[in-house]
């Protein structure tokens, strides 16, 4: 096996995605076009694609293919757009720029913003049958990814965190808190693509219950540098508006244990999930290779 | 057969329906309690549970059992309730009243009640996987009932008719535009329950199509009756605003043809649902009843 060249594999699986959600969302024009293209215009912004790229690893690590997961890597793709759009709107963070572009409530509204978020948290559940309907993976292995991913995304995963994360005053938010919101509502999505796409592949159950591990600890490492790039990043690099935390007078692990200590605790989930996946040797190296590029990003 | 005691029977189905409901939606005090207090708030505030009870009906009328497509019929309600408390947001049709009680974003406040929608929204995928892990039905025929349903209640279907309700102006609605907002606003919801029922239930696809035909006419004749309700009925009986049409200037069948014209247009579909029904005999005569209910409903 020719050792891996983590940036260009990296690259390829990236692209695939952005092809198949170029092809998977309704197009722009399809009646009525308002809709398409919110929903469009909030998926095809960029972003770095990290969720489905996990879909397609964690499928490939257990002996499965990328290609017949790929409408399910977009599931999570799309299901974590529709979070990013409801979270901007003014009743919730009131943001004005995402990916480097406004947030859909400020380019079509704010009607059409919520719309467009319950269009894209329906259209993935809708692509996770693709991989029974269109790739012939077993129903009931699709069936679990729905119900997990509903699970998952849901008001004691995902939605939790964010009710939580929205709800709860600075002076409220204290370590144990923090650490729930997250485990929810950013780990409980890095836990629903691993799983995903390692129950697709046809993962076993131990190797379920180490990617498990493993995603659990980069979704924490991955939203501890998410708080610290708010602290240390710049708007232009991230493409969204820096220092936002802070004025928000949002409690972050910076802000309660400090930089230093935020890069430790970072660096140790990291070395976590890597170990994780000693049981996987090679078909862990892209896997691995994905924990270093979370802990050195800049955006 | 014993003639059927229509009353009873729905009676019956609407009791095995709550009873469900109240089973399957989380616990108040399950942690973060403030949104599971929210979604059962709106999905146990009553209501005709009519969508829910189409599902089980449809499902007996094909030779199913009611008891194993109830997390289905749950779910079509939960989906139902979502777009009810994402509808009566302040950006959007901005209502105080709903089922008799103050709307969901007055009770809990905006964040709150957008996010308990898109809880409710994901609910309904769990709940009808639970067709398969819980009940037993065939995992393909499931994933084939998440799919349709995902399509009837995305962008092309209940949003779409929702968006378009939303952004055209009184002077831009027009017969042909009602008519789409009605078909998809509130006819792909009666679509997705009839036709998730049948298939659940193990209908042919002769029977599939004559049940589609049946939920379509039934689905418009109610929004038509919706309509007329809106003009004539009191909002103590309607549980919602009445009148509410008028002073948001909105069009519906009873302003653009009249109400002389709007009950006729109503009968002769409703004498279309139950011509759909032709070849299902005895096993036909509860969804027929449903036609007479909702012609005949006041509230």
């Amino acid at each position: 096996m020719a050792p891996l060249d983590f940036a260009a594999e990296w690259q390829r699986k990236k692209e695939q995605v952005e092809a198949a959600l170029e092809r998977y969302l309704p197009p722009e024009d399809a009646y009525p076009p308002l809709i398409h293209r919110a929903m469009r215009y909030s998926v095809l912004a960029g972003g770095k694609r990290l969720r489905p790229v996990l879909v397609l690893a964690a499928a490939e690590a257990v002996g499965g293919e990328a290609e017949r997961v790929l409408p399910a890597a977009c599931a999570l793709e799309v299901l974590h757009t529709y979070t990013l759009v409801h979270d901007d709107l003014p009743a919730m963070d009131n943001d004005d720029l995402r990916r480097g572009r406004p947030t859909s409530h400020r380019v079509f509204g704010e009607a059409a913003a919520i719309l467009a978020g319950d269009a894209l948290l329906t259209l993935a559940f809708k692509l996770l049958t693709l991989c029974a309907t269109e790739k012939g993976l077993p129903a009931a292995a699709v069936v679990r990814a729905i119900d997990e991913v509903a699970d998952l995304a849901g008001s004691s995963g995902l939605i939790g965190g964010q009710v939580v994360d929205t709800l709860t005053t600075p002076d409220e938010m204290d370590g144990a808190t923090l650490e729930y919101v997250h485990r929810h509502k950013t780990g409980a999505l890095y836990r629903a693509a691993v799983r995903t796409g390692a129950i697709l592949g046809g993962a076993s159950e131990g190797e379920l219950r180490a990617l498990t591990a493993y995603a659990d600890h980069l979704g924490l490492a991955f939203q501890i540098v998410d708080d610290i790039l708010d602290v240390e990043g710049r708007t232009e690099v991230l493409g969204k508006t820096a220092g936002s935390d802070r004025r928000n007078r949002k409690q972050t692990y910076p802000v309660l244990y400090g930089l230093a200590a935020a890069r430790e605790r970072a660096a140790a989930l990291g070395a976590q999930a890597v170990a994780s996946l000693q049981d996987f040797g090679p078909r862990g190296a892209f896997l691995c290779g994905v924990v270093d590029f979370v802990l050195r990003r800049e955006f």
